[in-house]
Parts: structure tokens; sequence; C-alpha cells
């Protein structure tokens, strides 16, 4: 179904994107253009709220985002959060981040604000988004790859998210990519997170600024890991350090190789990259990842495959979320 | 739909596995009872049949199983074959074991017997016999992962075959597990049949056989790769050649990281390990895919998952098959 053909005119649906560090709430009319939009930021104890509990700031960011839109009549909220979670129930699993433990957060916003409420995992959402809106919106089968501070995977089969048997499928961040690899966030060794996570990345550009190789990452970011962020990244590769590009390069192939693992595995028509490294450096990244699918899957497998860049930039999520939600309704008012 | 509901009593369906060396034709009864069987050598230029086309030997295993199953009225077949295939039209695009090049496999079957005719992936087809009657009847979310000389996956989503946009996903075999690792057959790196299949354990061990450690192998193969098989491997670990099962259970534990890497990817509820190793050896390939799993996939993915066993034997692509064009008859019947 065209998702402009979800809604009816004068029908809104919300948004929610709870981030690790930011929630970004949005409303959308019918045709999905943003009426309304509020952020804040996802950490208590910041800001003027400094003692509201994560479910406080989740529902002042919507009803923010709903008065800026002017108090539309709302039909749905469609929320990506932080996993492991359950899609079916909407209950965040275990988000120590966000102080929740087996917490029922579509029953809460039902509640609050009385609309029909999902929830999915944020790359499953944001990865909806991009098939939806962005460049691949005329294929069945897509994988979204998200390397950022962690790595998030979304996986489209047959044109639904795939959810598998315990809701959390795409965990595409904990592949084994390297058995005996480096240790990873989650425990194991040789995740791709791991060895291709910007945080991967700084620990080995700060080694080299540590070891005077890295003029400019010395400069800006001294040897500090948070500091070396995708943009500093980015413009000393621009500056022409060779060896800061060399890093990102073969953590931007690991990308390829577990995008070529992927096309293996559920041979989709496109793959889309996405993410703070991917949207600060677009080109390496488009050649890095083809490279490695050229390197790694199966001639006809990847044939016609199409690798493309994402599309909403941080609105992934909200217009994910939102479509998915009105997918939910206009489903329930056919039967 | 209940298996035993898709046929009528007094239909009957063939299933028709074209392996590499084999062929084996069932015709089976509307509960799915075999009735009828006749294998073959897949090769031409075996058997009286001497220079017998590949098709030829085809259509001659098929009758042959009709008529020792008292020709009754058959309602369709359903084939497995070496890939890569289109499951769509049932052109096998090319297997150079059997001559075959963009050949039109199901339409000439249906040409040869006037009865609709299903082609899809061997490994697939014998997947989803395993699924259908095997011990995972009851999960919804199945990857079946079955090494032998190669090294071949299916894989079940949401209750169908997962085939992606080329017709060929699921090729587990190829997913690389070893970047920079040794070459294998397609001409890739570090590919999981590379390093876990029965031609990666025979090089190992007929090393060790070439160096006097492995005197079992020596005395009983030599150091010919070709000869070294999985029943005489088991006999080797079970007469206490200590390196030999170390090599054995090195590969089987690759078998689990990818396994593991599939769980991340999919969440199954369970996986099925089947072909000449796993018959040979299950409860070390149960042990080493068991920990492949735990060392690799997210604890909540791996949670309540199974590992079995295939049930089937040399029955699961003809079982399989059967069953898909029975459910195709049903479903054709009920529009």
């Amino acid at each position: 179904m065209d998702v402009k053909e979800l809604l009816r005119p004068g029908e809104y649906v919300v948004g929610l994107d709870i981030g690790g560090t930011k929630m970004l709430a949005a409303v959308f009319d019918h045709e999905f253009r943003v009426v309304g939009q509020s952020k804040k930021k996802s950490k208590t104890g910041t800001e003027s709220d400094v003692n509201a509990s994560a479910e406080e700031r989740v529902i002042a960011v919507i009803t923010a985002a709903m008065q800026e839109a002017g108090s539309p009549p709302v039909r749905g909220i469609g929320v990506g959060s932080p996993g492991p979670l359950d899609p079916a129930t909407g209950i965040i699993i275990d988000t120590p981040n966000l102080g929740w433990k087996n917490f029922p957060l579509a029953e809460r916003l039902r509640e609050k604000f009385g609309v029909p409420v999902l929830v999915d995992n944020d790359v499953n959402v944001g990865t909806y988004g991009e098939w939806r809106f962005g460049k691949v919106a005329d294929c069945l089968h897509v994988v979204g790859i998200f390397p950022g501070t962690g790595i998030g995977g979304g996986i489209i089969v047959d044109g639904r998210l795939l959810h598998g048997f315990s809701g959390a499928a795409g965990e595409v961040g904990h592949m084994t990519v390297q058995p005996d690899g480096p240790f990873c966030g989650c425990g194991k060794r040789g995740c791709l997170e791991a060895v291709a996570s910007r945080v991967a990345i700084a620990k080995e550009v700060a080694a080299l600024a540590a070891r005077e190789d890295a003029p400019y990452i010395k400069q800006k970011c001294g040897t500090d890991l948070s500091a070396i962020r995708s943009g500093v990244l980015a413009r000393a590769i621009q500056n022409g350090e060779k060896m800061v590009e060399a890093v990102v390069r073969k953590a931007a192939y690991y990308i390829g190789i577990a995008a070529g693992n992927l096309v293996n595995i559920l041979s989709p028509e496109a793959v889309v990259i996405g993410g703070g490294l991917v949207e600060a450096m677009p080109e390496l990244y488009l050649e890095e990842v083809k490279r490695g699918i050229a390197d790694h899957a199966m001639p006809f497998l990847r044939r016609k495959i199409r690798v493309q860049t994402a599309a909403l930039g941080d609105l992934a999520v909200a217009m994910g979320g939102a479509c998915m939600i009105a997918e939910r309704i206009a489903e329930v008012r056919k039967t």
C-alpha cells in the first residue's frame, strides 16, 4: 500500500526516536510531512528537568511535538527504542542507559495518550523508514547497517521487518568477523562492532596520535577516544592523514565483509548504510562496502545489488515509526 | 496446514533429490509414506546407461520410482537440485556437474509427466523436509546447516523458505568466517566451507597422517584427501586419535561460529545440523555447535534455542520436495 494512502486527510501520527543520548519526537500529517517536532537529551540529570525519569522525558518530548504541531488529532504513536525489547508487547526488556527493565513502554504511552502505540528496535525502525521513504522504496528485500558508537542493523524480508523467534533478529553488530579478535562491549570477541565501530576506529587513531602519526587528530582531540568523532576523522582524512584514512578504510571494509555475509545469507536487493560515520564520509564508505561485498558475496547473489547511503538523517527512526503505526491503523481499518 | 491434510486419499506426489553424486526419487501417498523409490548415479558415463544425459537419468529415476509404486495417480513433482537456480521458474542456471546451463528443468518434467513441477535448491528443500517432518516441526523460524563435501544451508522465516531477491539466499557455506583465511572452491577466501567442510578437515588430517600423527588414518586412507570420509574420521576418533579429534572439533566449532552468526542475524527458534559429518559424529557436532552458539550469539537471542540433528537422512530432500509440491497443490485447490 502506498504510504500516502495509509492515513486520511486530517489524520496525524507521531514518530518517536529514543536514542542513547537524545530523544526526537515528530508529528506527521497524512502525507508524512513534519508538522511539529521536539528534541530532548535522553539521560537523566541533564537539562532543566534534572530529576525527570526517562518515561517523563518521553512523555514531555511527545507532548512538546504535539503542541508545536498545534495539537492536531493524533491517531497513533510509533516508537524506535534501544533494545532488547519485545515488539509484540512493546515491553523494553533491559536498557540500563534509560533505567528500564521489563518496562511496558507501549502500555504506558497508550494509557497516557489514549491511542495505539507500537514499539520496535530503533535500528529496525530506522531501516523501515529508509525503506519506505529513502532510496530503496522499490525493493522487497533490504538490509540496513548503521555504524556509529555501536553498529546496528535492520532486515526487510519480502517487504516485512525480520524479527525472528526472539523478536530481536538483526544483531548485525555482533556477528563474529574475527574469531579471537578484540573484545566487544557485549563480552564476546571479534564482533563487527569490536573492529568497525567508531570506538574501534578511535582506539586505533588515538594510538596513531600518541605516536605522532596523526598530527591533526593529536592537535584537535589529543589521545582521548571520546573526542575522536566522525567529523574530525573526516577532516583528518581531508587534511591528508594517510594512516587515519587506512584505519577508517579498514573498518569500513569490515562493514563490507559483514554486508557480503548478509548478502550470502539473505540475498537482499539493496544494502543501505547510514549513521554518523557514513554521513561524515559517504564516498569512502560506499567504496569500501562495495569492495567488501565484491570480495565476500557469491557472484550470483551480488549481481544486481544496490548499495545506497541513508537518505533521512536524524528523521529516519521517527519517520519509520510513524509509517509503521500508520500501516497498523490502515490494516485495522480494512478488517 | 497439517501435512496430512494436504493431499486426499488416493493422491500421490513425487519427491526428487538430484545430488552431485546420486539421484533419489520417491513416490509418497497422501500421508507421506514412501510407496516407491529409486536411486541412480548422477554423473554420466557411469552405470549401464553410460551415454544418458542428466535429463534422461532424471526421467528414468522418476519413472522407476513410479513403477515400483505400481504407477499410481501422481499429482505433482517436487525437486531439490544443486544451484544456482531460479525457484520461480524452475530454471537451473549453471550446474557444470550435470551439464546444465539455463536448463528449464521444471518445464521439461512438466511436459514429460503432465503434472505441476516445483524446483528449488537441494539444501533448501532438505531443510524444508526436516522442518515439516523432523524434530523442529513446531518452529516458525529454523536454520539448517549441512556440512559435507561442501556446506549448504536453508532458512525458514515465519514458516516460509527464505529465497531473497536472487532466489538463492541461504549460502551459509560461503559466509566469510576467517578474513584472509584459506582459499575456497568458490574463489573467495576464508569461507566457512574452506575451513569446516569434509575436504577442509581431510586436508588437515592427511597432513597429520603424512607426519605419522594419525596412524589409523594412515593405515586406512594413506594421505589421500578423497579417501578420508566421515566414517573413517569417526572411527579414528573412537580409536583415540586425539589430533584427528582436535581437527574435527575445530571444524565443528566453526560450524558453531557460523550458527552463532545466523542466530544473531535471524534469531531462529531451532538450528538443524545434518549431512555426512554430522551423521557420523552426531554427539561431537551437537557439542561443538552448541558451544559455538554460546560463544558467538547474543544471550537474548540464543536463550531458548534448540540445536537438533537432522532426522530424515537420505530422504530429507525427497520428502521436502514432495511436501512443497503438495502444499502448492493444496493452495491451488483452495482458490
